[in-house]
């Protein structure tokens, strides 16, 4: 079975953490709007009362007939599949807690930018951007790189991985957030890192995976850009 | 076995739909926050290193010796134990996926009133609020609860649910979140509500069930006040 991904064509944005599991597994999928006119036929599917279980927005993954949306929700279904995360319940219930609470990092990242509106443009909201960025570098940002260290140093099978000794979507999650926060607030990551090492070793671990490694390196990876969550003002990284 | 779960003791918050999962199940629990100490005990279990698996933020849940961190994420272990969600995978990922979708309009509603920063009053960031809260109200309040309407006018087993022919603990939490936009934005509500009747209907037949009926009339459930997610300002709801 060949997977299809939903999701905009010209970011990494949410799409990319499904991008980096299906990649690890190896799994066989078209990026839909990648392809001609997909776009138009994935905001078609959002719109269709056909659909038996609509999403509320991209990212959405096709499965057989089934459409699976949200994030966090895709990479549960994903790790059961692909091996991606444990077999037994309190171990597939910790490596999904981590995720959403990435997911919870990605939104206030998203917000420094974004903290009045995602339909008004940076330009439209840079004053109180500025006032937010400054909170999410001064207090969020450590709070949140502080706890998945943290994470990593009390996993009694060493810190290798978030969860046990094999990899999770949660250590590929962690990797793209941090990509993520190293490219849209470069100053701030580098005043940080040293209170991150393990965070920091994992994500070299994960980037150097042989089928890691060759997406990143391939055109399917998209490169981070102003329109995705994670963006570079300069303004919100003194 | 007794649960304890751990959220703040003078709030609904995000503690509230798993109070409301619990209730429903009629299962044995205990509100730590709520009783001598108990706020302390949570905190000192968030800054534990000798936790197991570290929640970021509260709720956590401590069921047996496991603790279990993200509001869905512990209703997803609820749902599977006490009945609140079907056992087959397609039906247990899609209300899933929409509890996942209510937790981003919670987000959502909770930063309109804070848009800049958490750790600030909201007279800090009343200009940005409104800004905020006017755009929400607008655009996302009449977009997300359109998306509920739409999903129970879909269920091929009737609007009276959400998934399928039962109660499941996206009902409950839709329910919360109606309750919780009725106290906040009630002009904003009041102007919709002729356009998500099965909303609306769901969210009575919620509050009338017997153990949720009971539980709402009781002093287990905090009344909503203004140190919630769900505020009232009158100027973010013209």
């Amino acid at each position: 079975m060949r997977y299809e991904l939903y999701y905009w064509a010209s970011i990494q944005g949410r799409g990319e953490f499904v991008r980096l599991a299906l990649e690890e597994a190896g799994a066989s999928y078209v990026d839909v709007a990648r392809v001609a006119d997909g776009e138009a036929r994935m905001v078609a599917l959002l719109g269709s009362v056909a659909v038996r279980y609509p999403p509320f927005a991209p990212p959405f993954l096709k499965a057989g007939k089934r459409l699976i949306g949200q994030t966090a929700n895709i990479l549960l279904f994903l790790g059961e599949r692909h091996d991606l995360a444990p077999k037994g319940e309190a171990g597939r219930l910790w490596t999904h807690q981590l995720q959403l609470t990435l997911a919870d990092l990605v939104v206030e990242a998203h917000d420094t930018h974004h903290p009045i509106a995602s339909s008004l443009y940076y330009e439209d909201q840079r004053r109180e951007a500025k006032r937010r960025g400054a909170d999410f570098v001064a207090n969020r940002l450590p709070k949140f790189i502080g706890y998945f260290e943290r994470v990593l140093a009390a996993n009694p099978h060493g810190s290798a991985h978030l969860v046990g000794s094999r990899l999770t979507y949660a250590d590929l999650s962690l990797f793209q957030v941090v990509a993520g926060l190293r490219y849209a607030f470069p100053n701030a990551m580098a005043r940080h890192a040293g209170r991150h090492r393990r965070v920091t070793e994992l994500c070299a671990r994960v980037a150097s995976r042989k089928r890691i490694a060759q997406y990143l390196a391939s055109e399917r990876r998209l490169p981070f850009n102003q329109e995705g969550i994670f963006r570079h003002y300069a303004a919100l990284d003194e």
